[in-house]
C-alpha cells in the first residue's frame, strides 16, 4: 500500500504524515491514555488494532514526535465506504489542526482507493461535545443515533462525510 | 456457552432451536444462495463468519432439516448492545414464522447474557422492502440511514430493537 510520507502545514504547524510503525506503540499508548477520552477497554481495543496491522494506520509527526494518528479502512461488503475507527491527538498537541489534517489525509488515502465517504461512530455524552463539534466542523453530518448504545446514558451518534 | 436445543412452535410449524454445527455448512450455503438476497461477496463473508465460529450461530430445524439461522454477538466496547449480522431462512421455508422465531431466540440468548438491545443494518433497496417490513414487524425501529452506503443507490438502514 502507498502510505508514503508527505509534508503538510496546517495552522502554522509543520507536520509529517506517515504510516504508523511498530516502534510508535509506546507513543500511541501514551496519547490514548493522556487524551482521557478512552476507558481501559477502549485503550486495549485500540492497541489490539494497532498490533494486528489489519487496518490502515496513519500518523502525524510534529518536530520528529508522533502527535496523533488515525485508523481507518474500507468496510467489507461496501464499494466505497470507509470507517474511521480511531482518531487521537495527544492533548499537548491539540487545537493546532492536527486532527483535521489527519482526517484530510485519511480522506485522501481512501479517495485514492475509490473511497467516496467516511463514516464513524462517537458518543453522545456531554464530555464528547468537543469531539462532535470537531467532526461537524470537519464536514461530518449526523446520520443516526442509538440511545444507550455503549451503556445507559451513553448514546451512539453515527456520522458520515462525503469525500468525492 | 449455553446454546442448548429448545423446542418452539410458531405458526403451526414444529421447530427445534439449536446451535449451528460444522456439518450445517452445506445447508447454510444452499439457503444463502437460494434466498437470493446475498451477492457472491456477501455469501463468502457469511461463510467466513460461519467457519470462524467467533460469533453466536443459532439455527432453526424443521422436520430434521436446517430451515434458517441467525448470527449475532455482543458489540465490543458496548455493555449491552448486540449486533445481528446475518439472518437467513430458506425460501422454501419462509412465511412460516421461522425468521421471527430466530430473532426471538437470538434476543433470549442475548438477554440471558445482559443484552438490552439488538441492532442491525440492512439495505434500502426496493428488493429489500420485504426484509425491512419483516424487521419492523419484529419490533425493530429505524435509527439511521446512510445514502449509497453499499454502492450507488444502495443505502444502509440502521435498525434497533429493545429487548428488555
Amino acid at each position: 500500500m502507498d502510505m508514503g510520507a508527505s509534508g503538510a502545514k496546517t495552522g502554522g504547524v509543520g507536520m509529517l504524515m506517515r504510516a504508523l510503525r511498530s516502534s510508535d506503540r509506546e507513543d500511541v499508548l501514551a496519547m490514548l491514555v493522556a487524551c482521557g477520552a478512552f476507558n481501559e477497554e477502549e485503550v486495549r481495543a485500540a492497541l489490539e488494532i494497532l498490533d494486528s496491522f489489519e487496518f490502515t494506520l496513519l500518523g502525524a509527526e510534529v518536530e520528529g514526535k508522533l502527535a496523533g494518528y488515525v485508523c481507518l479502512d474500507r468496510i467489507a461488503l461496501t464499494q466505497s465506504t470507509w470507517h474511521v475507527y480511531w482518531l487521537c491527538v495527544h492533548p499537548a498537541m491539540q487545537r493546532r489542526g492536527i486532527g483535521a489534517a489527519l482526517i484530510e489525509h485519511g480522506a485522501d488515502f481512501a479517495r485514492r482507493r475509490g473511497g467516496e465517504r467516511l463514516v464513524l461512530e462517537t458518543s453522545g455524552r456531554p464530555d464528547y461535545e468537543g469531539a462532535r463539534r470537531f467532526y461537524e466542523k470537519a464536514g461530518f453530518q449526523v446520520v443516526g443515533r442509538i440511545a444507550d448504545y455503549y451503556r445507559a446514558g451513553d448514546d451512539c451518534i453515527y456520522y458520515c462525510k462525503l469525500i468525492v
